[in-house]
């Protein structure tokens, strides 16, 4: 059993510097997500970072963007702005709001995509194919197996499928596209919440 | 791009009838998890639902339990105890509190098992690869794949891997031994807010 005051950690992932993610979170403001930036902003300018970023939702607290080497059409990944490696070393605020953006991400990518069927994933460590030391959660579509006929395709994750780069063009329309989406998912809610 | 007004799913699961965790919802009471029932507590018996269940968590918005075909030792499902076939379809308050137990049922897990790398995996959908249709998150303990050896076995995931059944002795202390350190992270979380 692991002793619960041992901060030994023997698969935790070497320390990326600076850490892309924590990049992304220091190159881009925040902005309210009822009233986002569109495809054209200069504030979520994609080329201001390095590799090119496509912000999807910039809060106090959360960030999303897209993933630059996406599993599916809309592959997006939700994280804290804070550095915190697993999601063990998060706060509990934080745990609670990504477990409120995951639900209202989805709603925001079924509308995007069109595609209904969805996976969840969080790695923590490398043995869990954590690749970047930064915990994040991906969220990515599951295009119907029958129709496209590529049953396996559809399994492939963790980085041991085809995976190929994100056009910038592409990546710009869908993240705007999705900032849109959440905007609405958004309203919806506060909608509901007064009724 | 998804009408948000139609409600057809083309990829919902066939309802079964009677949902698997909601029978495990109905058939144990919630509990305070600072003062959890031991090993062999008639509260939350295995055999008063068939098959067997190995309850860690029962409060009055969440349960969880014990997968009786782990895919690795200590290997748990998350769910709201209300019926709700998807993320999409959980309510606010319930994924926020879906996203705290997260984070302190990783840590209890990694207490209970000594295993630091673990997946969080959300399956959403028959083409996600959802197979029982009520809302679960999987926590999947990853032992050091250097340590193993088996380097295509900590990558197996979403029922394609040998995954052998629960022996009813081992899930009962194990589940004993998971309630009690859940216990004892929420202690430590109370701690810390008083500071």
């Amino acid at each position: 059993m692991a002793d619960p005051n041992n901060t030994f950690d023997p698969t935790i992932l070497p320390a990326s510097e600076p850490c892309p993610f924590c990049t992304i979170a220091n190159t881009y403001p925040t902005y309210d997500p009822t009233s986002p930036p569109g495809a054209d902003s200069k504030l979520l300018d994609p080329d201001k970072a390095a590799p090119a970023s496509f912000v999807v939702l910039s809060t106090p607290t959360l960030l999303a963007f897209l993933d630059i080497l996406p599993l599916s059409h809309g592959h997006l990944l939700l994280c804290p702005r804070r550095h915190a490696p697993k999601l063990t070393d998060v706060d509990a605020s934080e745990a609670a709001e990504l477990g409120s953006y995951l639900r209202l991400l989805s709603k925001a990518l079924v509308k995007t995509t069109g595609v209904y069927d969805w996976n969840v994933v969080q790695n923590n460590g490398a043995a869990a194919a954590q690749v970047v030391n930064h915990v994040h959660y991906h969220l990515i579509p599951r295009p119907e197996i029958r129709a496209s006929g590529k049953l396996r395709e559809s399994f492939t994750m963790f980085g041991r499928g085809v995976r190929s780069e994100l056009d910038d063009d592409e990546g710009a329309a869908l993240a705007a596209k999705l900032r849109e989406n959440i905007k609405l998912v958004l309203d919806e809610e506060s909608r509901k919440a007064r009724l």
